[in-house]
């Protein structure tokens, strides 16, 4: 059975959504950021990047956002989540995917794990990444809405695995100082995607 | 026919690679960086993002490495360079293609492009920011050296779209800051890479 090692409020809600959506038989294993468990022996041995989200799958561990919805897409045909048959579609697919990873939530990273790409000890330096945060995540959300979504959904008519990652990474407009009212297809996007069964279950299972 | 708009010194050089590799036919255009062609409204139309690479195809625009090689090995599948007929094999495949993408392609961007992350005025979070690199660079590769990288190729035995990519990125370590003999096989594979007809032809093709 697959097992989804998750933590609230982060990206692994996205994968999450997609598990409920598809109706696969899965268990959830909560990480737990506020005791660094992800830094632990045992969750390095599942995951040695210490990061959450990762997939326990029958024939070994997952890890990182598009890869592991386009494998929970690919196991679940039937769905249709990422036009794999058609070798265009599914590049449009994953190069949105790659964007929301590589730029959209970079940028958000830059306000709580600055440490990253600083010392830890410069709070100057840490404080200049907070402050860009809005213009730069803002931007990303702009590209978004003008160039990017096609609605209804991301990729048009066909609901896809990039919903439920916009979904997620849009959660965090507010707190990255950016208003959502900038952006009337993502907000919208953002109200229909929370009326979703899956993803009412998915946010009430990872906030019990 | 594809077109690959490219410029040196860029992860561009990804793609180009598994273009020759396939033996597809395809088109180079090179994005002047020196005049800041990838931000003129002609490149914006083709690529809003206003970066390389950008992939034409007969049926739009595509963009984002990781998204780009695997439409080219599903578009030439007989080469198998992303194993997509097994789901797994695929899943690890993107996921080591996203980590390149989204963490070390990240860490590097901070020695050259940390406006995107910091007021450009800001010197000295500019500063703060390079003098991390070689650590967040160096930890990357550690990463890769220790768990990710399995020999004599990326994925195994099976040469993928794996390779090229972290080649592409390899090449920039000693910029980085980064000394290559901590990483053996890192660099072993390195150099057997650059040995490979495809590779001498794209980096001849771009530097010409």
């Amino acid at each position: 059975m697959l097992k989804l090692y998750y933590a609230p409020h982060t990206c692994s809600l996205a994968t999450h959504i997609v598990l409920e959506e598809v109706g696969a038989a899965y268990a959830l294993e909560r990480v737990d950021f506020s005791t660094d468990e992800q830094r632990s022996p045992r969750f390095l041995a599942i995951n040695p990047k210490g990061r959450v989200p990762a997939l326990g799958t029958e024939h070994g561990v997952l890890t990182e956002t598009p890869a592991m919805l386009a494998f929970v897409a690919q196991s679940f045909p039937a769905a249709r989540l990422a036009l794999l048959d058609d070798p265009f579609a599914f590049a449009e697919v994953q190069a949105f995917n790659s964007y929301l990873c590589s730029s959209l939530h970079v940028a958000h990273a830059h306000r709580m794990r600055g440490h990253r790409w600083v010392d830890p000890a410069d709070t100057a330096a840490i404080a200049a990444m907070q402050r860009k945060v809005p213009e730069s995540v803002g931007a990303g959300f702009e590209l978004i809405e003008r160039d990017m979504f096609r609605g209804p959904w991301v990729m048009g008519e066909r609901y896809t695995i990039c919903d439920p990652y916009l979904f997620t990474l849009a959660q965090w407009m507010e707190k990255d100082g950016v208003d959502p009212g900038r952006f009337p297809r993502v907000a919208d996007h953002r109200r229909r995607m929370s009326e979703r069964p899956g993803v009412k279950k998915a946010i009430a299972a990872e906030l019990a």
